[in-house]
């Protein structure tokens, strides 16, 4: 049989990443190009207990089949925290859980967006986003990013002149893949640009608690007095992302679309996990918990860069990072930045094509993507010597 | 802000069955209108034992990111099982694991139609299927459902006039809503009406193993030598629904485009639990696991034929299950159904209308479901005796 596949699917190809995290996986390469957190970020220990608890003395809760909108303690206390520490959760807001913010990604564009309607997204930008927007036939519309976030002139001219444009979908702090973070006067910027043109701002936030120097910056939801920001949180880098947990906060009228797209598409999220990490919030100290992910990060992080000082060439920058997983680096004009990335699997060395988190991938990139998170020490030395050896 | 959504979810519905649960999970309401296995029929030591070792022995595996195709010890296990045990895994198919089966539907749906293609179902069918169908724009047909499965002389007028028809959806066994069982004489005509008219099966097969009386049916995809066959199982009624495990077998080509929209959607399925999964099948007796099940169902169901026998009016005829997890009854045809139902709601029994399962919901109806695995045993018996007090 010739098989016939929908038009807004039939184009879309394998995330490179999840292509490229398949191949890294073989022993002996270095997972530079993964965005994995370090296994030692995972609070075992804790959710060791948390669960004996759940299986000793209410295993049904955490079999059974439970309701959509996800459980409700944790919407609860996930309502009252983003609401104290991030005044992040507003008076018409509603909260749901998701299978991870991906999940959040997939659910928006799937309410929001009818084929051919535009998303403007910062340039570059996240790969699994960007795939979910065109798994759903959208006009996919990109914004250059600066060092202090999207560059609000030609947003605005993107404004004024695409038509049917349904979000902007920003990840503001510690983007991924820049690192770049939105300063708070380009937040408030783009929220009046939003407001002025009528347009939902989809906030993609899953790093903003992996801060490990500079100044908290508030999200963009915290601005909205108007119920036009979409906000997609994540357990994935601050509990464990096996555990497939994430969760949205907007309007209720959002909230209630994504509930019916979200029981067409898997009922409910895993409940066990949805109980783990309301349990871990409460019954543990959230805020030492992500104070250690920091120290464990901001170790690596400092290791990695300091490696790249010592073993690459000064031609090849990076911004230093303040947070996040990852360090974005920029060769020089001159070199053929996809077979720099080949050169460098040759050495076993696994990065991230730029070209990846750009809407045209055949588009000119310098930039590549390294992480980390994933990579031992040992490995971040040992990749950074065998990255200095690849010359251009 | 005045909020835009998408045509195809802006007219979607929150499924009748979900807001039901909601409802009826209000303690003192008689709950034969949920979908819930039997709690007992859940192996909590079993699952507890499981997930005490890989907590002790491999945290990490169940914690860290994993591939989006699924755990790969829990795909060759299921690739083997469905082989040997029901021939329904042929040389040309692959498997995914899926975030419950309800995850296949969408995932098929997406890869597979574009707005304005057609699916043809059975009628009566699954709401969290229709919903899904609805929610990417399609034209739904439906074509009754007879004692032994689908009408086929109407199927083939729709294969024949509808134009672009995608696939055909059917529940070959213990159909939900109805408990029909698709004879294996109707099972081969589909399957060689669909190769006629060049259209790919959607088989959901949820139910299959819980058969406590009759003889086993071959599965529509042990039929498949074509490669027309797209195969939706799950965990959900043989281990536990909360966890959200499924799967899909389909010629490989098929599944490479469920994990490009997979991955766009949730990643990947929780891990923890598809490890659990595997191990569940790998180191206990899965065939006494389900015999026993088997044993649990059928004393509920005869519970429940009994009562409706010994309370219910002989107007109200019903098919007595082979399997599945529910019976569906029929009224008199001057009865108002959505009335009964009503009146069964103020005796704090909570029915699903059958007017659920319908395409055009407002088409007259003389059916309700009722489900005998949630209930207890008291609630069954005490059900049915206050149901016997609504007149008609």
């Amino acid at each position: 049989m010739n098989y016939t596949f929908s038009k807004k699917v039939d184009s879309l190809k394998p995330s490179a990443i999840r292509e490229i995290l398949k191949f890294t996986s073989i022993p002996g390469f270095i997972p530079f190009s993964a965005g994995n957190p370090s296994p030692e970020a995972f609070p075992v220990n804790e959710v060791n207990e948390i669960i004996k608890d759940i299986m000793t003395n209410r295993p049904i809760d955490a079999l059974q089949y439970s309701i959509t909108e996800g459980y409700t303690p944790l919407r609860d206390r996930l309502k009252k925290y983003m609401t104290d520490k991030h005044s992040s959760f507003k008076e018409f807001d509603e909260l749901i859980i998701t299978s991870g913010a991906q999940q959040v990604i997939e659910l928006a564009t799937k309410s929001l967006c009818d084929e051919g309607d535009t998303i403007i997204c910062e340039e570059p930008s996240f790969i699994g986003s960007l795939n979910a927007f065109r798994s759903y036939g959208v006009n996919l519309c990109g914004v250059p990013l600066e060092h202090d976030g999207i560059n609000l002139e030609k947003l605005e001219h993107e404004l004024k002149t695409q038509k049917n444009v349904r979000f902007i979908y920003v990840i503001p702090t510690f983007q991924n893949p820049s690192g770049v973070t939105m300063s708070l006067s380009k937040r408030k910027a783009l929220y009046a640009l939003a407001l002025k043109y009528n347009v939902i701002i989809l906030e993609d936030n899953p790093y903003s608690d992996l801060r490990f120097s500079g100044e908290n910056v508030p999200t963009i939801k915290s601005l909205d007095t108007e119920g036009i920001v979409l906000y997609a949180g994540s357990f994935s880098k601050v509990l464990a992302p096996g555990i497939r947990v994430g969760y949205a906060i907007a309007p209720a009228q959002i909230i209630s679309k994504l509930v019916v797209c979200k029981q067409v598409s898997d009922v409910h999220t895993n409940i066990m996990f949805q109980i783990v990490a309301d349990e871990f919030m409460g019954q543990y100290d959230f805020d030492a918990h992500l104070q250690k992910l920091r120290d464990i990060y901001r170790k690596k992080a400092t290791l990695m860069t300091s490696s790249i000082d010592k073993n690459l060439s000064k031609d090849i920058t990076y911004n230093a990072p303040e947070g996040g997983l990852f360090v974005w680096c920029t060769l020089p004009s001159h070199v053929d930045m996809l077979d720099y990335c080949k050169r460098a699997i040759d050495q076993k060395v696994a990065l991230v094509p730029g070209s990846a988190f750009i809407i045209d991938g055949n588009a000119p990139c310098s930039n590549f993507r390294m992480n980390f998170s994933t990579p031992s020490d040992e490995q971040i030395i040992k990749g950074l010597e065998l990255l200095g050896k690849v010359s251009f």
